[in-house]
């Protein structure tokens, strides 16, 4: 097993690395009947792709979306979609120094011992990079989601010790965009920029925290124990690069929270139903979904590749040695990973819409009773 | 999907509720040729069972489990291991009251929502009881590991805002067992169990976190990417009951380290193999293991089981309520929580040793290159 | 990974040994909502076991089922089912000479070539006995899908070269169950008595087939390709023991057809639906389900169990020697195979009904649509 | 699911339809080390293209697979191999008269019934064009399994009641590429060659079947029951477009053996290992490889795209109408089938050589107990 797939029954594989002459990945498990088209995938691209400010790295990625297969007439068929994104910037010529010699706190070293040799233009297949197709893949896990009235967003809202103050999900969604940091809360971002500068001037880089938030969940989603929702964010966020913690509701702050002050007493909607009274529990309860949105935290410790001088062996000359690594890199990693974290968790939540029967495996719009003529056409001819 | 499956190559599979007849776990996937008895799971359902101390649910399970298959001359035969651990001390009357009144967050509510209908007797399906499983199955894995030289062991960090100061694996060790709350450094261990007290007096439960640790990894554990050590171990301990955060390495600190800060350099080890300096990385490095020690935290919230009053409602009469959850329920969960993180550790480790090699899918020794007459007697005359 | 899982949605998973101490099955993934008690299951077991006639063996097992959990007040709860077989008149002793001399054509030499050792009582795990997990699954597969109005059944219908005229689906039902044999066509089920007898008289055993039909199954059912149904109609038949061929359709004659005789036209129905004029596709195309009836037949070598004397060696001596398999063996495999291949249609087919949306995956009725308080009780005070 | 997936830890995963822009395969889980080339995969590619002779489509597609990761210099990385074949000679005009006319026994109308929708040009995701992924998968497989001793082979064995004598594998190998029919028994390819003529001049097409033979596998592939190597065997050879049986061993025939004679007595080779005096078996005993020779068979029915008339429908208009299936196709499917039915039996090898902890999962010399420096070289200047 590679790693290279996620997701039960919207299954994404993907392959590619860094340098390579592409990136690709298929989506297997996408019902027939959803309209898609390559600019409802490039507009994601486009928040991921690098160059996109002085904060963010400059190799020039147009990171352009080629659709191979799984569409008639501008909609999804229900058999896989095949995508892939040529790598146009590649210069692996600097990363030759670290060949034998690794970079510190880099794949370079557990992808070589594992493996005994590795492709090491670029860090490869180990490369953030890679997740060019995660963020193709959950373009259309967001489409269809939004479909059935799912919302979903993060933003960043620590780097280093600035953190934003909470924001609502409206915020979220209308000032993330606005700013390079993609922090919710505009003058926090303004601060968090300024603190990256410093750090990007001293040749060095730092960590941060992403938040995410879904809303307009069903109640439902998720499997008791092992494949509870929260389980499987954890595994979906925790393959993010550079993830160290993952947290949902109330995260590591729950230590300090009584029973009585943690738990949601029960109130009746205005429609007669059971709702939670508050949200400590963040959305989800006994691995369930609780209808309530889910919210959580992310944590990315700081790039590990900086101009820095640091120390490291060549184990084929055995001789210790210095080294920088200069180049193309971000100083902090949060702001590109937005679109990153908003695709694990947009996958993982359309996994579990099929798995739950909220979504149709066949079909979109759910109708397989019965042979469909009109449902959608199979021809231009028809439309 | 019913979420009771773990492991890809250690395949681990459960059934039971909390008031059911019995529950039960099939371990597949576990090589030919490691001695194993019963005597070595009960060791480690004997630290999870209830009625240990004051501190945890006086509800009396035995909690003794029969191993029905797998096994010949005393020894794994390669096929599956099923065990059935029976429940004695079930007492449902009390929970008749929370049918259709959903206890605060609870699975109550959502298992009803998800299914129409739910095993409501001690929380059925969704209680912590279904752990007893997991440390079954986890106690083969943990003597399959401790074959190829891994140990690993977690003890209690935190008890709402009592934090033990850093102890080593040796301490863990040492003095996690020789108190009631599992804590690895005795002079905390007594601060933490007067709060737990404070806590139970006034009704009400409080939170905690648990630190675990293995040793001995080789490097070279974890795929690229989506199933990454780290990604799948966030999976593994998010599927615990009650976690709200996972982390490993510097965890949510990393915030506010500097690439400088956090990468470890590289040097030579006595035998000439590049070793880091130091393990702020957490013993995984491009989502595999780096042979340095694997550790990280685990948040869980306070127990929602608790005497004092909180309001909910009647789904069926339509009434607005107040119910106590009055009963055998543990003040705070970390304590017993702790053979559960070793086991969901144990679990994720041993399932990528057998998926990179070090482990032989068919037989411990991991000769499978020619017919073995002598290995391992087929029969008891052999002996 | 042990073998011992079936289904992706719909999943079996299994344990025990002919002469160990329980065979065990735990289905997960069954939709919450369905009634169900262990005489729905019994029914099935009963056919399957051992001693029913003079043609099968005369071990005396009861194979009395036990659920363990995922039911509430008679009804599935869409958790796992556990279920436990408990094992009866076990007598290891004859089975002692063969430990280190292999019986020809068993599991005996390749299981203890693969793990260096077996469980070697009545055969182990290799042991058709393992079947009775299959059938007790494929009772609850049955239920559930007779519910969605789909029905199946298999017979005998070759022994030796005593081949049964064609039979409709109604005979079959009728008939196959009245003679031991289980063939659907009374006149040849009495030839193939005799036929069997004579064998058995000789000290030997004989081959035979057993067709199998589905009727109801909607279209859409299979994947493309890998996935398809008849792909996994394929796993899943050639997992019964003994299975040596599997035909659906025309199966092996369909190398003497041509495109034109083989290809079904198309005509309306009298709702305006195409249909095809004929079945000669056996209800399968382009691996998906096409509404017509799906039919096939497997082929089961003779029992490799037989009295009379055969050569064999002793891996432990190094001796040649013969040996006689005396002791409770059946003389022809496809009368007890029935309900096994019964129950791997089934479980192949409920697994797709769940694929392809046609069962609700959370609840019988499909109904996740809100919160459900009527739909079915949770406690037997509201029946 | 999509259905576009094979293998458990050598997985391949497809997308493409026959008329879209491209074909595409991902290989995950080959591990580090094996030298391999796109000319590798070409020689595969070209035996099933089409065009190769006047019984094959005239289709103009060169086939020219392209390999965008997963290789440093020449030899895998053990990271995922992403392959693209372009689609160059699409003519889907054609194929308009079929959109909502279905052509008899082909898949259109059951895509179009399951998902509502189809991509239609040239069958589609339906077309076997499909198996261009499969095979260039498969090479990588071969490749593999030549490398452990492992040689596998097919050829045409009978076209209509045309049927060739027993050829032995040397002569399989040797014969089977030398004529257009893919017959190791050249007489008799000759009289095939002339029976598809006269089918091909009537307008229509007929059936046959393929012999597939695997030499040199260990002892010891499968797993016990569901999984064992005859039942995947099954999956994998039932998913190849238009197979209707699949036989090994016996097949078939078993049913009119007695136990005594299908029965393969054991014997010492001359190493002093135990053998079986025949190979009536198959090379599979209790589901896991004996160590004899694997070998079956799978009938392929006769191409349903015919020029012949036929009888089929409009659901759009409501029309009874005849039609043609003009155009390239080819009269018989089994000489290109060869190349397909071998790599679904090395794709299943390769995956239980891998299950099984024959083949290394990480790296193909199997040595990962210590850091690898020597063993391949991580770039072109250590050559």
């Amino acid at each position: 097993m590679n790693g290279n797939r996620f997701g039960r029954l919207f299954q994404v594989t993907t392959f590619g690395e860094s340098h390579g002459e592409a990136m690709g990945v298929t989506v297997s498990g996408c019902p027939a009947g959803l309209e898609l088209s390559e600019e409802d995938i490039q507009r994601d691209l486009d928040r991921r792709k690098p160059g996109q400010s002085k904060i963010t790295t400059s190799r020039g990625e147009p990171d352009a979306v080629s659709i191979k297969s799984g569409l008639q007439d501008g909609y999804t068929t229900g058999t896989p979609i095949g995508m892939v994104i040529e790598n146009k910037d590649a210069r692996s010529g600097k990363y030759e120094p670290f060949i034998t010699a690794p970079r510190p706190s880099h794949g370079d070293f557990t992808y070589s011992a594992k493996f005994g040799t590795r492709n090491w233009g670029g860090g490869g297949r180990s490369s953030a990079r890679e997740t060019v197709n995660w963020v193709a893949a959950g373009a259309i896990a967001k489409k269809l989601l939004a479909r059935e009235g799912v919302e979903l967003k993060a933003h960043v809202n620590q780097i280093d010790d600035i953190e934003a103050p909470a924001v609502s999900f409206a915020e979220m969604v209308e000032h993330s965009e606005e700013n390079p940091v993609r922090c919710g809360h505009p003058e926090t971002a303004e601060a968090m920029r300024e603190r990256i500068d410093e750090y990007q001037e001293q040749g060095d880089s730092i960590g941060g925290s992403i938040e995410f938030r879904a809303e307009g969940v069903p109640v439902g989603l998720g499997a008791p124990r092992f494949d509870s929702l929260s389980a499987r964010l954890g595994q979906a966020m925790m393959a993010v690069p550079a993830t160290t913690a993952f947290e949902f509701g109330l995260g590591t702050e729950a230590t300090t929270w009584t029973g009585k002050e943690r738990n949601d007493d029960w109130e009746f909607d205005d429609d007669g139903n059971p709702v939670p009274v508050e949200n400590d529990h963040g959305g989800i309860q006994g691995g369930i979904s609780s209808g309530e949105p889910i919210y959580g935290e992310v944590t990315l410790h700081a790039p590990t590749s900086i101009p820095k001088e640091q120390q490291t062996v060549d184990w084929e000359t055995g001789e210790e040695k210095t080294e920088q690594v200069i180049g193309r890199h971000d100083p902090v990693l949060p702001p590109r990973g937005v679109p990153v974290v908003e695709s694990m968790l947009a996958l993982t939540l359309v996994d579990f819409m099929l798995l739950s029967g909220r979504i149709n495996p066949d079909r979109v719009d759910g109708d397989v009773g019965e042979y469909d003529t009109d449902y959608h056409p199979s021809s231009p001819r028809n439309e």
